[in-house]
């Protein structure tokens, strides 16, 4: 299994490298996680940078794909050189975004006629490419995934491992991350924001 | 401001970026959050390389330092070439730890005598360092601060914030990065477990 992250240039460190964690989670021959990039190195809105584990082409071939999030999405999906590179497929693949990653799917026509999570801040763009906006962490509609606020990249990262691996993998991934003293408070929220969508 | 966040070869991505994502919603002018390597780049326990952004030896003039966690902490913590470089006074700077970070402090003699926090797996060794280990996701007494798990990385970040810019400037970087449609929940959580204290 190949799970790609999309990470732009200036990508949001948190929306790639959470999701990034908890997917590791999974020790499992074959399981692999990595840092998509369009180049050998990125570098993050505050400067921090990260050399690439997969380009962008490999992501078509990925049994997963999570589109991060960053302050250079609307520029990303203003750029067919880039997106002409993306070529991914929701009837063979798990599809997820995170925050601004939702324009991405938005634009690629993805959750068109579906609801979709954001952030805050790009929400009126994402409103602005025809789609509605939910006021929740987390949806999917078969295998497109959207997630709004940085923190809710778990339950992302938790619903690609619900689908394939299983429920009870995801809900150990997440309790290694939790926080000590509220792990089973936190495991039993996420089990809530993503279980409704893993019929 | 600067705020040094040590990362080690080997480091958990979750609780050096989370840090430095949270610790970066401060915009103010002279405001700096870096991660502080050993060597040029580090790469993580799941393979991400990374460029260090700051050198070890200038943690010994930031504001505050977050020794990050990982897989390797009790290598570094028995290498003095490694720990002779890092030069720490918890009477003029914050000192905070995360996870196995809490290992370092252990062994420099900070936490001894106070209480820490840790993760599950780094307990045991953090216990035979002759600290006691506490159940919850975060701890300080005066400059010295201690958090387990991963996901109480934002706690850290924002105990950081309210001692050196204020607890509402703490709650609205939380704010931000908390999940849509649970960040009053969040924050209100984040702000009982720090709260206690800002005394």
């Amino acid at each position: 299994m190949h799970i790609a992250i999309l990470t732009f240039q200036g990508f949001n460190e948190l929306d790639s490298l959470i999701a990034l964690g908890v997917l590791n989670r999974i020790k499992t021959p074959g399981w692999r996680v990595t840092l998509c990039c369009p180049e050998p190195e990125v570098t993050s809105m505050n400067g921090v940078t990260i050399k690439a584990q997969s380009s962008l082409e490999e992501a078509e071939f990925a049994d997963a794909v999570i589109v991060g999030s960053g302050t250079k999405t609307r520029e990303v999906v203003e750029t067919p050189a880039l997106l002409s590179r993306i070529k991914l497929n929701p009837e063979r693949q798990l599809i997820a975004a995170q925050c601004s990653g939702t324009l991405l799917l938005a634009k690629l026509g993805w959750v068109s006629g579906i609801a979709a999570c954001t952030d805050l801040t790009s929400k009126p763009w994402v409103q602005a490419a025809g789609v509605e906006v939910l006021n929740q962490p987390f949806f999917a509609r078969g295998n497109v995934a959207t997630a709004g606020g940085c923190l809710a990249s778990p339950y992302l990262a938790a619903w690609i491992i619900a689908r394939l691996v299983g429920l009870e993998a995801a809900a150990a991934a997440l309790h290694y991350v939790a926080p000590v003293g509220e792990k089973d408070d936190y495991v039993a929220n996420a089990v809530k924001n993503i279980s409704p969508y893993l019929a």
